[in-house]
């Protein structure tokens, strides 16, 4: 076969699989948004034969040929093309190593879960949530174990998200959070309290989605690619391309900061998803690279950004625009003050910028202990009090705002945690850096992102998956990853906010 | 091979087809709904490759050899099996007859064209959809003579959408109609007008979304199951199979009996779809037949039952709930005299029932004449505008409430119109037989669809595909299909409302 015809379908089988993963995202976007109640099992059907179509033509043996006579000639290449047989036949490897009936009958477990899980949440009722999350647990330490017998399955899970994540990078990380984090709440605690009233009040759901969308324009969100909705929980998912991406956030009609922090770090996710260069389109290259650089950039703009002064100064007058009367008699700087404060709380994604990283240690080293079978899946709403009390000092009422809350184990992602704390660890630094040639808070203060997003864009979102997180990490800082960039903005911003000394 | 092992196949492969089938109908559901608007050409991507699959897959060589097994002992399988093997090998020996490139690019038109359309109506730009057109009507053309070269083009098209219905068949039943119904609005023209001031005024979208979930209620229709969107123009689909329905509506804040009687059409076609057998789920049997027999549930409760004293007088005081001060003064006849207000009018979704088929007609004369070949798609404006007046007595002031009035052509829908007044016709002889064993007033006034529901169910909606929908009729009906059932109800029914003598 000659290799420009070899290209050929290497082009094609991509575009088919983007084909199948537009389908399959959609029919779970639609399952999390606007399917009436009594569908999933419908849903599941068909993303069960989908993903058994996908899994024949991505281990098939026209699949296998091909990439193997490419991986042969690899060295010839350009390296967009060698990027896409490495990814490609590193995917199919694994892939091969689950046997198909198994992979299958996963598919549609996740889907039934995440129903149940819904439904779990909402009746607080762990018991029944509790045989799916078993079974998720142990297919995924079953799948870890095919796809690499010799290393431990949580390893395995967490370099799923994070390529080269490990136990051992994650403990070493979350003690140098710990180090600097726990004396830093505990003098934010011994502190007089920023009130946050200014939050507090009646905001209907639709004033709400208008001031949505009016920040996803100041972000400078392609509209015309990037769709909003409602969800339980809030994501970000790209159909088919970077030409189709839509974000989800939650209404609470008591608190307006909760959507409103929603909706710019999933904006954040979707800036990096549009942001692939168009070449990249239909190919595994498109869209982002890890969770960690994922979080890097949405966690950017929901906290380093989106918590300034200058960036809430500046949306202040939108704000009241939606909410007039609400908003009476209050000014930028006590919205800015209000959505800093920082106490400890039960909600992930509710919580502040300081005690963020405790929420994920707990789910870290719960899952860690699940995997490691030193602690049972119906005992984990118990382990999960005990170390809230023990990481922040609070009492859980329920399992609806404990163990149940985060979509993530519903939908198998295992290991997804903690590069929610590596994203905001990376986006500090990536901020330092980019203040080398940006004047970010000037930006900023004019609502004119658009130097900031084509930062972003050179040294991370064009890229794609062309380059492996550690290497585009490197590329973009020009210096090792360090964590202190994240402790010192923390201690920094916080001490001016609570007149620490 | 086995029976036993062949007709095992048969089940996977109706699977297969109903899982594409799903992701298709989602891609085109979401497009109408929720998509961003530069999505468009990306979901035509996705839908060009999905379409190929299916095409590969029934008419690969295994498919053909099952069905070709299959239906060399189809007398020895229930007729249930027997009735599939016989669907799917005409589909297929159709299929068969289109080149694959064409068919995955007519599917991409289509896709693009829907948008396109949008845009057209919307800025009242002919001239931009006309070469979508164009070619829509040539490749169905085409097609047609691909799969039926010794019928005649249109003929084909229309037995699309109600297998039999031809040119001829057309032309009789609709100079019944016009011999019975042209009398009719030139006397109801000289009478005096019914009012329907009541219809006017601010009705909030979201109020007006109160009032479809509630109609929905009223009509039995199983809500864990059947969805409510918002599209520019109101549609039913069925995502995999008949658990999973979706109706849309469009509200216009300005009449709240346009949505209102979207959703009661609409709901009718959910009901028959919802209503299939479960043992014909994921199978070629499952949902309704023919579009005729589609639309003869749509127009039923839309209109026989939905513009009913008893119906309006039943649902009344949902709509005063939904509409406190605008209905204020106003009684439950008052209402119903307005929603039965007979009009030569522009839109045929608002069309009142006896003027109805007069838009029909315009449509299926202007078809007829573009697939003779003796109209040009570039001269249908015109053609249009000048059937309008001939036919109804109005002139048209733009296309946007003329030619670009409806989706059909831009989904490639040519031969699908005569089926609504065919159905409205079956539909009026359904009720007469249904009333044989019903009280259907009395189950009207006190809100009670069951029986009706039962009865259509048992006669109509359980069967899915099982029969041919003249077989079904026939079956239900006792007798031979006759129109004047049909025009005995109107002569009746506006003989009383406008005191004709």
């Amino acid at each position: 076969m000659e290799h420009a015809q070899a290209l050929e379908q290497l082009m094609q089988l991509q575009q088919k699989m983007s084909a199948f993963g537009h389908a399959m995202a959609l029919l779970q976007f639609d399952g999390g948004t606007t399917a009436p109640a009594g569908t999933a099992a419908n849903r599941g059907q068909t993303l069960a034969i989908l993903s058994q179509e996908e899994y024949l033509l991505a281990t098939g043996e026209q699949t296998v040929a091909l990439l193997t006579e490419l991986d042969a000639c690899k060295d010839e290449l350009d390296p967009k093309k060698a990027r896409m047989v490495e990814l490609l036949y590193k995917s199919i490897r694994e892939m091969q190593k689950i046997p198909m009936d198994e992979y299958v009958a996963y598919s549609q477990l996740l889907v039934e879960s995440e129903e149940v899980w819904r439904t779990a949440k909402q009746n607080n009722d762990f018991a029944l949530f509790c045989p799916y999350l078993e079974k998720i647990f142990e297919t995924e330490r079953r799948f870890a174990l095919y796809c690499a017998p010799d290393m431990d399955p949580y390893d395995y899970c967490l370099g799923k998200y994070e390529d080269g994540l490990t136990r051992q990078t994650c403990d070493e990380f979350f003690s140098v959070l710990r180090a600097r984090l726990v004396p830093l709440i505990a003098k934010i605690g011994q502190a007089e309290q920023l009130p946050d009233d200014c939050l507090h009040g009646h905001f209907p759901a639709a004033d709400q989605e208008a001031l949505s969308l009016a920040l996803m324009e100041t972000m400078g969100i392609d509209m015309a690619h990037c769709g909003l909705a409602t969800t339980e929980h809030p994501f970000t998912t790209s159909l088919g391309s970077h030409f189709d991406v839509r974000i989800t956030t939650h209404y609470y009609e008591d608190n307006f900061a909760s959507s409103m922090y929603s909706v710019i770090h999933e904006g954040g996710h979707a800036l990096y998803d549009l942001g692939s260069d168009d070449s990249l389109a239909y190919t595994v290259l498109d869209g982002g690279v890890s969770m960690g650089i994922h979080e890097s950039q949405s966690r950017f703009y929901e906290n380093l950004l989106g918590r300034s002064l200058p960036y809430v100064t500046h949306v202040f007058p939108k704000i009241c625009a939606c909410f007039p009367e609400q908003m009476q008699g209050y000014t930028a700087t006590d919205l800015w003050r209000a959505v800093n404060r920082v106490t400890p709380s039960l909600i992930r994604t509710e919580a502040d910028e300081v005690t963020y990283a405790m929420h994920v240690m707990v789910r870290y080293e719960l899952e860690k202990q699940v995997m490691s079978g030193a602690l049972a899946v119906k005992d984990l709403p118990n382990a999960w009090n005990n170390l809230y009390r023990e990481y922040l000092g609070i009492e859980v009422p329920s399992d609806t705002e404990g163990v149940l809350q985060d979509s993530h184990w519903s939908f198998g992602g295992i290991g997804y945690f903690p590069s929610y704390a590596l994203g905001s660890a990376y986006g500090a630094q990536l901020l330092a850096k980019m203040r080398e040639s940006v004047d970010v808070d000037a930006c900023l203060a004019r609502g004119d992102f658009a130097p900031i997003n084509a930062w972003n864009r050179e040294h991370i979102w064009q890229h794609g998956c062309l380059y492996k997180p550690g290497e585009l990490l490197a590329r973009a800082l020009g210096e090792p990853f360090d964590p202190t960039y994240f402790t010192n903005y923390l201690e920094s911003k916080y001490s001016e906010l609570y007149s620490l000394t």
